[in-house]
């Protein structure tokens, strides 16, 4: 049991010219070294509280950026997915707004549309594979796509975000219909989006209690 | 790296005396040793393919099982889950007949209602409780609840299993619509179920394609 490399990975997906993009870093060292890859390495058990733990270490050390929203995707593993030996790797997803990436403005960070990806190292594309589908099908039933906003929001904007994701058009009415369901918004008082060619519209933050938990519904937000 | 200790626990269910139950077994070395556990062992590296190939390996020499249907849960971890030191536990979560269990006859299993267990070593408790929730959740929209029926089974039959799993009566149009819509079953010629006291019911059977493989609706089968 000495002999098994343990590490995470973390697929960090944002929306940028409305579409999906995911996080990716030119690896510093062997292997593929200079190859552009998920941010990951290795549980540290002197240090890790658990590998979600080692997920956020991660992510927060090589990228800067610390993700309200971090879930365990799936773990990958076996002889072949890692050149130095048979390797564990959990993955995880994490989601956040465009901006808060070019917060961090760590400058070995590239964002790459999920659907244009090649040539990953490792097993990296089949982690994003499975961290998009985890996404839209998750999205249909909850609240996940509000991570994808910031911190304020109009509806249309955040139905637009769902349509992007779930990759199809929502009837508007559903649509409102379901994130009254979720419950998880709340106007911001006097904050109003201005400057568009229609009338002035109202912001939205997700609630207090929802910024680090999902709420979920019991029918599809696109079901027809 | 060399520190952490690669482990796979499988979490088995099957329905007895209509209740989901876990299987369980002795444990014959330390820690824990002759505490009931699920089943559960290391990763070899010199053996296993992957985790999955682990956990069938662990699962076929611990109880004499082959599930058709095995698919990852979770990886549990930390410091504190195992007196051994840091460890990782990747967990998959299994589904068979309750005669599968009883044609293995292997000796030190144990069935337990998974309702009523307690005093679980390791983080076992928490790995049959997410088990369990993910059962029930996936049961709504997919077959999943086949693989505890047998290779023959009338409709009834099949409806009683769900309502077992997902614990609430379903309607019965409703089910039926929602199990055309899934199309695995075939009926299967001539075999008809007697002795009941109602007129003779007609046997089905999961298609061949659906044996390893779940098959999923869009909305839940026992949507209101």
């Amino acid at each position: 049991m000495t002999d098994i490399i343990c590490t995470v990975d973390i697929a960090l997906l944002t929306l940028k010219d409305a579409s999906l993009h995911v996080v990716l870093l030119k690896r510093e060292n062997d292997p593929f070294r200079g190859v552009l890859a998920l941010p990951g390495g290795y549980v540290h058990a002197e240090e890790d509280a658990d590998t979600r733990d080692a997920a956020v270490r991660t992510l927060r050390t090589k990228t800067g950026i610390v993700s309200p929203y971090l879930e365990q995707l799936a773990t990958f593993s076996g002889p072949g997915r890692d050149p130095r030996g048979w390797s564990i790797s959990i993955g995880y997803f994490a989601l956040v707004p465009e901006a808060v990436i070019n917060q961090a403005g760590h400058p070995q960070v590239e964002l790459l549309a999920v659907g244009r990806l090649k040539g990953l190292p490792f097993d990296h594309q089949q982690i994003v594979e499975a961290a998009v589908s985890r996404v839209r099908n998750k999205s249909s039933y909850s609240s996940l796509p509000v991570y994808l906003c910031g911190d304020a929001f109009t509806l249309p904007r955040l139905q637009s975000v769902y349509e992007t994701v779930l990759g199809e058009p929502i009837n508007k009415v559903s649509f409102r219909r379901k994130i009254d369901e979720l419950a998880i918004l709340e106007p911001i008082a006097g904050a109003l989006e201005t400057g568009r060619s229609n009338r002035p519209a109202q912001l939205y933050r997700l609630k207090r209690q929802y910024r680090d938990q999902l709420s979920l519904t019991d029918r599809a937000l696109n079901a027809r």
